[in-house]
């Protein structure tokens, strides 16, 4: 018999009881042992959680505790979860979490102090879906050419109903608020640092790159708006939160952003709170995988799978991906400066003769192909342009922007999205 | 450093033996050991392949050699393979085989032989799509409550044509053939019959249930008409070859036939020679798995992988999810007469009074509840009634059929669709 303990027993910890009590008759079968949780660590003991298991407020209980086997952390946050983690490994025990934002910074180290110990955290990326369990065993063969994935429940539910309904941001976060797909304080999910952790992680295992969310380029979604999504339909894209590596000789673009993309892509039919990610590896070709990002049930699935290959095996891949670093062929991190791609702009002008002629001479200076424009009437005196450009270079899209802001007849900042 | 032998090397070792060198770096680093193919199997020792490899006619050559710790399978066939991989087993090598026939007809044994020892065959189901991977690791925490995949490319692609450019059955399987994706005698692919092994397999790890090809119902796609698809087109379905497990209380059906499926759904919106499967587990909600489901180096990403998973770990996951039976709840094969669906019938009839009535009568005197009816004009005097049902029971739409067919204003045996 496996036993468990849980520290951190909320949404997620309570559906990992309820799974392995519910599907005992099958996790029983498939892992050969019985696996049950003894104890969880909660920090207010008076609410009742309707739970069989012990309940207390003192981490040492669980993480000391000799009968337990494997400590599954879902307290979230950085630091404090780090000391967790260090002490159930020092105590031998197994790990799983669901906590990227711990593995988005601490996950070398973690591995380092794991071992040859199980460390195990399928739910830190895609909830449900088995995505580290397809790169670092299901796709190990190749060479991984690139990621792209739609990370975030929240952002994309969101650009499904701005496109489907024609609502505007301010009143689809409203309602994604009072759906509980986003929080008070959406920052974490519109802004891209949720998919950026999970971004990270995924990154190691494909290319065995160590970067930081301080290190890559993240932005959000706050910008787009309805005119951008009229845009994108007329000219066949959608608008998708993308996190995206993407191989280049002997570097690893990160990024995360908005996105216009094809809607014959795959991952651009994939619609509202549900997460998808594609994989495009030298010898197979494009992968993708679909499910659920998120939710109680959809996250402890990956946590129990990870508590069931624990059970089955004492050792699996190694915890990154990687047993030894890659000789010769070292990948580093590209400079967002050098980041290629097609741009579209949104650019709020005074309606007066001769701006065009302006605009598409700042265009011109910097570089930048013009691909195709559209000009409609804004508020009064205004117009948006809406502009879409060949391939250019990050760092003249962005010293162009900066010009274009100076300009008299220009009234706010250029918004600028990405395509892939 | 781990040897390989290879047991058949056409398009899919060719990609072994390459990918294994190409991707020495990543697969090296990843392993934690070097990974070498040492010999392989082939009929015709004139032909030159451009191998450095060494190889012989003779299977015992491979199998008996004490160098080699990994036996790949590619010859395909049942019974030979069977006896190939017998002796490996026997000779105590690790066994790695892409052949879904095997697996379809012998996979309990298998499993019995191989007891601890690795035996892996992730490219045996939909090519380098970590589909098996998936299954029994990623989603263990689930009662899987169906599995449905487009595991067929050939059928894809030709579904995808005649939907997308009208193109008739005849001229499509034409240009499958001509491209190389479909075989000069295609009734293993067009008839369902590859789909059928590969749904054997997955039905295995997802139930732990055991039958035989013949146990299942499999049809084709040979009598889907331009019809059948402006029918579909009509009425929001696309038409897919589809393997489906379903679970229903403690019985499965498993089938494989072609499909109306809501263009709404992800599998539907999977075209040409791609896979995908969708698998809805009662924690996690759907999932699905898109890729390439044959190809030489697609297929052989697949095989490595599983030899990286050997050379990694002694023990993975047991061969078929099960480590022992499930108690208590074991499920058993429905009997096709009981499944449940909605479905579709194209009936050609003379064109004359009274024909509708006498239909329509057909269908209430075999509880069958219709839910929309379409009238085309056939050839001269004739004319084709497209009919979808509300749920029925397939024994009493085979009865309605027959009965139907007897009548002397029907001009064939009306075909018949599920809608899924």
């Amino acid at each position: 018999m496996i036993k468990v303990g849980i520290v951190g027993v909320g949404t997620v910890g309570t559906s990992v009881v309820q799974i392995l009590r519910d599907n005992a008759d099958v996790i029983s079968a498939r892992a050969g042992v019985d696996i049950v949780v003894k104890s969880g660590v909660v920090r207010n003991l008076n609410k009742d959680r309707g739970l069989d298991i012990i309940l207390t407020d003192d981490v040492d209980e669980v993480v000391n505790d000799s009968e337990i086997d494997v400590v599954v952390e879902l307290m979230g946050g950085v630091d404090e979860a780090f000391e967790v983690v260090k002490k159930a490994l020092k105590n031998k025990k197994a790990v799983v979490t669901a906590n990227k934002a711990l593995l988005a910074y601490y996950r070398y180290e973690l591995q380092e102090m794991a071992g040859t110990q199980a460390f195990e955290y399928e739910a830190s990326v895609a909830g449900g879906i088995p995505i580290i369990n397809a790169l670092r065993d299901g796709l190990s063969a190749n060479h991984i050419e690139s990621i792209m994935g739609i990370m975030n429940g929240t952002c994309n539910y969101m650009m499904t109903k701005m496109t489907n309904e024609g609502v505007s941001y301010d009143a689809i976060l409203k309602e994604a608020q009072d759906l509980g797909y986003a929080e008070a304080d959406p920052s974490f999910d519109v802004g891209g640092y949720d998919a950026a952790h999970k971004l990270l992680i995924l990154a190691s295992i494909a290319y065995g790159i160590d970067a930081k969310p301080e290190d890559i380029l993240i932005e959000g979604i706050e910008n787009v708006s309805s005119d951008d999504i009229e845009f994108a339909k007329e000219f066949g894209y959608a608008i998708k939160l993308l996190g995206i590596a993407k191989k280049d000789a002997n570097e690893v673009e990160l990024r995360v952003h908005a996105c216009l993309i094809s809607q014959d892509e795959m991952i651009a039919k994939i619609d509202g709170v549900m997460n998808g990610i594609s994989v495009v590896g030298d010898k197979v070709g494009e992968t993708l995988y679909y499910g659920a990002g998120a939710g109680g049930d959809a996250t402890a699935s990956a946590v129990v799978a990870n508590i069931i290959d624990i059970a089955r095996s004492g050792k699996s891949a190694p915890m990154l991906g990687f047993d030894k670093p890659l000789e010769g062929s070292k990948l580093t991190l590209k400079s967002t400066d050098n980041i290629n791609s097609k741009y579209y702009l949104r650019v709020n002008v005074s309606d007066r003769a001769g701006v065009l002629a302006k605009i598409t001479k700042v265009f011109e200076d910097n570089n930048i192909s013009v691909e195709t424009m559209l000009q409609r009437p804004s508020f009064e005196n205004s117009a948006n342009l809406l502009i879409s450009t060949h391939i250019a270079i990050e760092k003249d899209i962005q010293n162009m922007i900066k010009e274009l802001e100076l300009l008299d007849f220009v009234n706010s900042k250029p918004v600028m999205i990405r395509i892939v």
